[in-house]
């Protein structure tokens, strides 16, 4: 796309051109108002993106009647001349719903322009006996009161990303989760049932709140994951728009925004009753060939060893997946919600408790094997620890450090960093929802006039 | 890069982008060429590329005085005129060497433009207790008579590439090669008392071949890894210019320009004594954070199991490796060239033989094992079988794709196709003397006029 000095362009036949370069410019204005250190000025912004004033002045009015930008006094200077006031994102603007489903939760969370967290929930509830439209009811619930509280807080719905412990196809249709026991779940077409989850949108009712069509025309992760296939569902309708995924895809995302700029790149390890990965390779998302990458809970460990729920042996998930963690500290079965035996066997583990300590280092050695795995395959400087692995990464860091020194051929010239999810437990329902904010901030001519459907 | 409709630039301000712009045409006039069914002529060449008739004729002589392209008599064809001189590329102008430095063999080809292989030769020798120096000798000594042999056939020699089984830093140093024995071996620096490995281009005496400086700029793959740091020493030196790469990734490279056009992915797995392996992902090498990905035969698939020369336990090279299998078919210790040997496995195998049998299976199951890992984890559709697995492909893909079966989460709707490399055995030192190649049709000009060094 260019991007000449001026937004103007004089010829009749030119109004495709016109319609993307405003696109462009609102883009490139708001991208400096999110990156400049202190509230920049009209005349700033003109300055550093080489528009004339008068563009910028027309795009920032633009801006601030969308909801997206917010006028702030300036910082008192000294100097002659009336100081000029400063933009800064709107924190009553449009917000992202993050939804996530997995095994033993479902939770919520409501993500500003800004990045902040104006509303998170979670509700803990083993969903394996349930099946997917109870899930989905309760899952509204969540919804209804995250939108309420949003609304209460002045937010406007852009979108609802929702992640889910399984293989998502582009169509939004759940292919396999083994863990909730979900195969071929057509779960875009089961939400048109629940409309509390995807909300509304009071800005521009009857308006789609997000292009439609493939996905790389308005891609919410903001990833330009351009030639890849993104495995989601997405639908437009009179609130808001949605996108499905995989629950470590969407955690990687945002851990990827968590962390500071510059093209990253890391596996994200989600652990949970299952155990996910998301592959972040320079700085975008690696999402294989079909869009199916990142099943590490399924790397071979011990080939001949134990069954797992997917029909293979000797799967990882068997030896570092939450059950196998807490069967082995002695914590199963004593009907302790999760969150709860996971803090109770980090205080163990604190204590000395050899129980607790033996089997958080057999699962650091499990997921170390699978790990160092990784690592001789795709060079990769990063292993992020993520879900109830983040709680537990002083006791998984250590053994999963033995591994890679141990079997990563280039351990002694490329150090590995093991480290614990910046999100902490998370990631995924935060991951979910900045996706929304993100495509907004990328794309901030579809909030303002969004595609005809 | 811009593309007018005409070559001409009329100001004189703009050298530097009228040399831009003739680089860009001729690399569009050549690729033209390279892909046209039958031999264009120039008037072809004017309508299929949008530039006039003159520039195109000026750039077509250019390419004909700098042995690129060859004129041939027309198909004969009905109507009234003169036909037309067809154009194709030339047989007799610049040819790649690729050379290979592999743990019981050496090898040396000759690649010319159109991509036919004019001279190849193999050596075998067990180098495992011969010190960098002495192999290097030996080397030159086949690049000698590599080199005798396409100057006889009156090629010219555009630049080496030279394939390693190890750990090739940016500066062409040997990080690590577990299998040779080596650790920090300086190639690039050891090569200069060789100069019969990188040969002289009588074309242009006293000019560099190849564009020095960062590998972006000419990269010699013709992949566009741009972003990707690529691990290989480059040296602009009187007659050529040479790269040094992972044995792995050059033959991962020849099976993806081997294969139909298109932006292939797949995993090449490449069998020797040790086992590398090339990530091939939407047409482009996949090569890690920091040039070092593909250590498949590292990936530990018995993690308490036999003990590898890495210094780790259960490495997949314990089982799938060269050296397993023909201990395993008892064929180790009988003298047998290892080319000798892995032939008589194959009779053996198909008389039915139980040792021969057993063995391949046990491989086939480790690389199953390996393989599914990779697939849960980079949702990969293809695996090529390289090197010594290629002849061995009938016996080691059914218990590989019995392992992917089991293993794969996304099997069920995803097929895996498994299939012996299109290059066979001599994928590596191909696809070096190919990624020669493919880097002048890339970058003509670098050939005609080359960059000052």
């Amino acid at each position: 796309m260019t991007h000449p000095g001026s937004g103007q362009v004089g010829t009749a036949g030119t109004a495709v051109r016109q319609a993307s370069l405003r696109e462009h410019n609102l883009a490139l204005v708001l991208r400096h108002i999110t990156l400049s250190e202190r509230p920049p000025s009209r005349a700033d912004l003109a300055n550093a993106t080489g528009l004339t004033r008068a563009t910028v002045s027309a795009l920032v009015d633009d801006l601030i009647g969308g909801n997206l930008v917010t006028e702030v006094d300036p910082a008192p200077r000294t100097g002659a001349g009336r100081p000029a006031l400063g933009l800064v994102l709107a924190t009553d603007g449009p917000a992202g719903l993050g939804l996530e489903i997995n095994v033993d939760y479902l939770a919520a969370c409501v993500v500003d322009l800004t990045g902040a967290v104006r509303h998170r929930a979670i509700r803990r509830v083993d969903l394996r006996p349930v099946p997917p439209d109870e899930v989905l009811a309760d899952l509204g619930d969540l919804a209804a009161t995250a939108l309420a509280e949003a609304s209460r807080q002045r937010l406007l719905l852009a979108g609802t990303a929702l992640a889910v412990p399984g293989l998502v196809t582009s169509t939004g249709v759940v292919r396999l989760a083994p863990n909730l026991g979900w195969r071929d779940v057509d779960l875009a077409a089961a939400l048109d049932a629940h409309p509390a989850l995807t909300g509304h949108r009071p800005a521009a009712p009857g308006q789609p709140g997000a292009p439609s069509g493939p996905r790389t025309s308005g891609d919410p992760t903001g990833q330009g994951t351009s030639g890849v296939r993104v495995p989601t569902g997405q639908r437009a309708d009179g609130g808001g728009w949605l996108t499905i995924d995989n629950e470590a895809n969407l955690a990687a995302l945002g851990e990827l925004h968590a962390g500071p700029p510059g093209p990253a790149t890391f596996l994200y390890v989600s652990g949970e009753i299952g155990i996910g990965a998301g592959i972040v390779l320079h700085g975008a998302l690696f999402r294989g060939a079909r869009g199916w990458s990142g099943e590490l809970g399924h790397l071979p460990v011990h080939p001949s060893g134990r069954w797992c729920r997917c029909g293979a042996q000797g799967c990882l998930e068997q030896y570092a997946g939450q059950e196998a963690i807490l069967t082995g500290a002695g914590l199963a079965g004593q009907g302790l919600p999760a969150d709860a035996a996971i803090a109770r066997l980090a205080e163990l583990a604190k204590a000395g408790d050899q129980a607790a300590s033996g089997a958080l280092a057999e699962a650091g050695a499990a997921l170390g094997v699978a790990v160092a795995g990784v690592i001789n395959l795709l060079d990769l400087d990063t292993v992020v620890l993520g879900g109830i692995y983040a709680p537990l990464a002083s006791w998984l860091g250590p053994p999963i450090e033995a591994e890679i020194r141990q079997r990563v051929l280039t351990a002694a010239w490329s150090p590995v960093t093991v480290r614990p999810s910046l999100l902490t437990r998370d990631a995924a329902v935060l991951g979910a929802a900045g996706s929304v904010v993100r495509a907004v901030l990328a794309h901030p001519a579809h909030w303002l006039t969004p595609p005809p459907a």
